[in-house]
């Protein structure tokens, strides 16, 4: 049997990398797709494709070549302080790369299963006439043309919204940060002090890799149109990941709160469906917490 | 004092050339911008600025040059038929223009006072889950860009929404549709027959001076981030359009109606802000059709 191919985008980001590497040892023919080539291992390893997503025309002409069973678009502008400054460039990374995909794969011929990665940050249509900022209009406006493509064009489409993700590898995420302090304190290249807004913030956090696992049950087994939650179920504060790195390096770390306010993020879970397609978390929190330092401390190599 | 200036995009179109000659007359000078330029009488009349508006830094380059204190954003994709057939282009049409043109504007450092034409097809975000067609998916993120990009950015948006709009020049509404027929037989190239879905229809007809005038008064006095319902408040059928055209041509139309299926098209009407501002249309329904019927005959000068 010829093995199923799955194009990802943005494979070379943070949950890319997991996705190339989880679906590689599924039997999957990985198609890993990137913006701009820099030279790295991981772009031997995979043989990745370069194709930037907001030209239609190079989109077209990636689908049609690899005719993909599946596509996860893990591409676009995650932060939100950049969507203030670049507000064209979220617009066009989030929404336009996702049109571009859609129609591609709908001209294609080919009905391959999409996975759309939605926001928590999103805004909530039925209620709010405003969004808080540049970022969530592009997930509501993704999300929006995502399911009106799956309903108008009877198209295989679901979008992911996963929480808090964490583990190995570069990310802009809060437990990447601290994590990469920490392990700069214990190479003896930063003092054992580490700030946050607010301690008490409590996230849902969950590792990449459960993450990647659940997007696989869910172009396997998913609804098209549907939205699923992916999250752990479980919130940790701040000061509990501050603190877990400390006993994991078995350092003292002492812990300034700057400004008392912080927006209040409050994820709701709704894993009963995603339950139900058989996928449950399986890495603990301190497990993830351990390797996001391992590969902190791994970049010190040869030190 | 130095006139002011206004960017009218989509300037050749419809409505467009309307506006160029209210705004003309009106003192203002006039920007008009076109995707191409097709060597008409038009062009020469008023000095017609070629630009691409999906591309996005001839829009910063357009904006940059001419600083225009106001902007009519007419060009768009305007056909719901047309939309299941070109999703993308109708999106890049209706949407990506409409950012490339808040962004240019906003990093211009100019506050231009825009005016973004949204759609009565447009979804009702608080209730439908799904558009009827791409159209509408295109109009109803158009208009929630340009809503979130007037409270984000604290920009000057006015959105319109006019009715059905009527009068002299190339449109391809039913009156033009049915003028265009009507003028065929006046001059015996066809038979006396008319073809219509549903007779039944009603419609909220406007003069398209009317809306003009409407968005000029909206461009000094209207309040940004509002939308603004333009219609004459009154609806005739179909039946009525035909019956209308038979009589200022003195002609007896046989009136074939195909089937009785007709989407109800119910246009709210809401002119109480519009009337605050000063506004009432002023052109009859008739004169509007005895127009229209005109423009067409025209076209058969020198046969």
């Amino acid at each position: 049997m010829k093995a199923s191919k799955i194009l990802i985008t943005g494979a070379a980001g943070f949950t890319g990398r997991h996705a190339c590497e989880h679906f590689s040892k599924a039997g999957f023919q990985v198609i890993p797709v990137v913006r701009t080539k820099k030279g790295s291992d991981f772009e031997l390893t995979y043989n990745v494709i370069e194709c930037d997503l907001t030209n239609k025309t190079g989109v077209m002409m990636l689908l049609n070549s690899y005719e993909p069973d599946y596509v996860l678009h893990l591409a676009g502008q995650n932060s939100v302080e950049q969507s203030w400054k670049e507000s064209l460039i979220t617009f066009e990374s989030n929404v336009m790369t996702t049109i571009n995909l859609l129609e591609a794969i709908r001209n294609s011929g080919k009905n391959s299963k999409v996975i759309i990665v939605g926001s928590a940050l999103e805004m909530d249509l039925a209620k709010a006439n405003f969004p808080q900022h540049p970022y969530s209009l592009s997930k509501t406006i993704q999300t929006l043309c995502s399911r009106s493509w799956a309903h108008l064009f009877n198209m295989d489409i679901m979008i992911v919204k996963p929480s808090n993700l964490i583990g190995p590898g570069y990310s802009n995420g809060i437990c990447s940060i601290i994590g990469r302090q920490v392990a700069s304190m214990i190479k003896g290249h930063s003092e054992k002090v580490i700030e946050v807004n607010d301690l008490s913030a409590h996230r849902d956090f969950l590792d990449v890799r459960d993450a990647v696992t659940a997007y696989h049950i869910i172009l396997e087994k998913g609804e098209s149109g549907n939205i699923y939650d992916i999250a752990s179920g479980e919130t940790h504060s701040i000061e509990e990941v501050v603190l877990g790195f400390g006993k994991i390096a078995d350092i003292e770390i002492t812990i300034r709160s700057k400004l008392p306010f912080q927006e209040r993020f409050i994820f709701k879970i709704d894993k009963s469906e995603l339950k139900n397609l058989g996928w449950k978390p399986s890495i603990p929190f301190n497990m993830s917490l351990k390797d996001v330092l391992t590969f902190y401390l791994q970049l010190y190599k040869g030190e």
